[in-house]
């Protein structure tokens, strides 16, 4: 029974690994540990996460294996990965390629900056792809960097819309229940075809639930489980929380999930997956002010008006605009009442320039200034109209599309 | 027990009531009628179709039911309507709508044309809604024009890529079975949780199958099932085969539907219907030549062609062009080489027109005409320029996009 990763390899390093929590990272971590004790009245656990990707994606009807699909050019299992690496509190996130696909999931990491990812190679089945990131995980391997957790995420590549809530919540279950999973409303019926492809009987829908991703453990309870199952098990089993039942007796706490977490597996996942990426995107601003002291800026009354036609507006003076952008805003609108010079749009410019955000999509930035007609001569006002032209040049080459409004108006107005 | 439409009405009749099958139907029927006694070796049966369409739509977290919401401006259920009365051989479509979505639905009849639809109020469930459909189809109803059918065909309204085959397939097997529905895999593990949202028990996925639509039922075994089952079922219950099998002792038979049969459910699947209509559209051509004789004809090169580029692509010399445009090909390229002036593109036209295809979308036809530089004078050739600038304009009104292309060559060319 061959269970480990052939070549009994540890974990491969791809190129760009995380040197550690950087200021962002470390930010969001504080708060999101916090809520750990709010929520669970427990303390934070070590969270590592595991990402069987070695699917074949036969049901797609497509050459490239579905986790490898294009959606606006970028592959599907990119934003799962930004999806959990944008989840500070999980230490280390796993992901099982088969051998062949091994090159093209580093260039992948490479290519997107992915933080915090370590390699293994898949088994043959989910769970054996499964296992060997556990194994990965666990203390016992040699040459293995990675840390055991208390509680390790199981989630798949396909499912690139989980959020931090619902991660949050199946942490906090499984460190209570030792096991938990996102479960869904049935669509269709669920029926016991008999051998002569006759229907045997139906299932009651309302008693059944489907069970999603993403699933949590106690590290020991689900790795316990893969060390005790059947070769059965790991060739024709599909469900960790039936493991977790089996053979460490645990039954996982469900936790209702959201629409959103859908596995992509036909070819209109990719285009329904395509849709909700493009809308979000463009459904996402971000107001960032010049002041943070006053009730009347001009900021707060474009929020007003914004939030008429876009579902997530957001309006900062500038102290959370670093978590804005690694919530993956692409569109920001600075307004410039007190200052008149280009200081905050050059640190907001800065700050999207190193979150590369605008590897993927250009980041839209408007930079509106006020000048009081009677306190700024007609000159400064040419000044200012050239020095954006200047800047909005130079962040064309960064895909950040920089655009720039002066209103100019008299004070009595 | 209340089970009948409120008011105790007959069906409703939209406006444009069927006179009769027009030509294209009558064909397409007869080879239809045909293709039942080649597959089932038995003779073609009586078929309606019932639409339960009285859902509200609240898991797609619209105002909108989902039925009524638009893809590309259509509602979604014009295209499920058009995907049935595409079968000649289905001869009437009852639709089960609210009352307070009776004169949306009439609209829609009327704007698009379709055709063979029975208007029924539905009941406040899924099954009180067929069960109207039913009983407007039972021959014991006062004031109906319906007559009852041999085989009924249950269908969603939420379904709008139904295809023949399948509806083949279930109508047969429910002539020979009683019964018979669509099945698919199941996407996601089942599992049956306890009352405090722990798991119970996981099915193992292999032996399940979703329960899909269409299905098909011998009339009798499904009206005699609905008029026997209890209240309970009415109000709960969510599959039409397991009141067969309950009530009317008949084990459907399954059948293997495609991946497309999936019910529009969330907003997601609005994104992938959208985008499935429109890569059909953009993927369907139709060379048509003005010859049926010639092998070598410029036609088939043209055909060879666009098959490297495009999934579906016919070639006619026009015999078949009606039902071709029944099938809702919107792109044509029509190929004159025998004949100089425009007879076939305006015959082409007319059918065209006639199918009020371009209700929905611009129908392009692009007419090439190859003229020998020896043969035609210059003369005659401008004439061709301007005729085919007026065809245009007058097409385009008809929201027919017409293009003329002229390939003046020498004869040793």
């Amino acid at each position: 029974m061959e269970l480990g990763p052939p070549g009994g390899s540890g974990p491969a390093e791809p190129g760009p690994r995380l040197r550690g929590l950087r200021g962002a990272d470390a930010a969001a971590s504080a708060s999101s540990l916090s809520r750990f004790g709010a929520e669970a009245g427990c303390r934070a656990p070590a969270v590592a996460a595991v990402l069987p990707a070695g699917g074949s994606g036969e049901r797609m009807g497509v050459p490239t294996p579905k986790q490898f699909c294009p959606i606006l050019e970028r592959p599907l299992i990119s934003y799962t990965l930004q999806a959990l690496e944008r989840v500070s509190w999980i230490k280390d996130i796993i992901v099982a390629v088969t051998r062949e696909n091994m090159e093209t999931m580093k260039g992948i990491i490479q290519r997107y900056q992915h933080k915090r990812i370590s390699l293994v190679e898949a088994g043959v089945t989910r769970h054996r792809s499964i296992f060997n990131g556990l194994k990965a995980l666990a203390e016992d391997q040699p040459n293995c960097r990675l840390s055991k957790p208390e509680v390790v995420i199981i989630h798949d590549a396909v499912r690139p819309f989980v959020e931090e809530d619902v991660l949050l919540k199946v942490v906090t279950a499984a460190q209570e229940h030792g096991a938990s999973g996102a479960i869904r409303p049935l669509v269709s019926t669920v029926i016991s075809p008999s051998a002569d492809s006759c229907l045997d009987h139906s299932l009651e829908r309302a008693r059944y639930r489907a069970s999603e991703m993403p699933q949590a453990f106690l590290f020991d309870v689900i790795y316990d489980a893969y060390q005790q199952c059947s070769d059965y098990d790991l060739e024709f089993g599909t469900e960790c929380l039936h493991l977790a039942l089996k053979y460490s007796h645990i039954k996982a706490k469900l936790v209702e999930g959201s629409p959103d977490l859908w596995k992509v597996t036909y070819k209109r996942d990719l285009y329904a997956a395509e849709s909700i990426i493009k809308e979000r995107i463009s459904q996402k601003v971000c107001v960032v002010m010049d002041t943070k002291e006053d009730e009347e800026h001009v900021g707060h009354c474009l929020e007003e008006m914004l939030k008429t036609e876009l579902n997530h507006v957001k309006v900062t003076s500038g102290q959370d605009l670093q978590q804005i952008i690694l919530e993956q805003c692409y569109n920001f609108v600075c307004v410039n009442v007190m200052t008149s010079d280009f200081e905050e749009t050059q640190r907001l410019l800065n700050m999207v320039e190193e979150s590369n955000l605008s590897i993927l999509y250009p980041v839209v930035v408007i930079s509106v200034h006020f000048l009081d007609y009677e306190s700024v001569p007609l000159g400064q006002k040419m000044e200012k109209v050239m020095q954006i032209r200047e800047f909005a040049k130079e962040a064309k080459k960064r895909n950040i599309l920089l655009s720039g409004l002066l209103i100019y108006f008299p004070q009595e107005f």
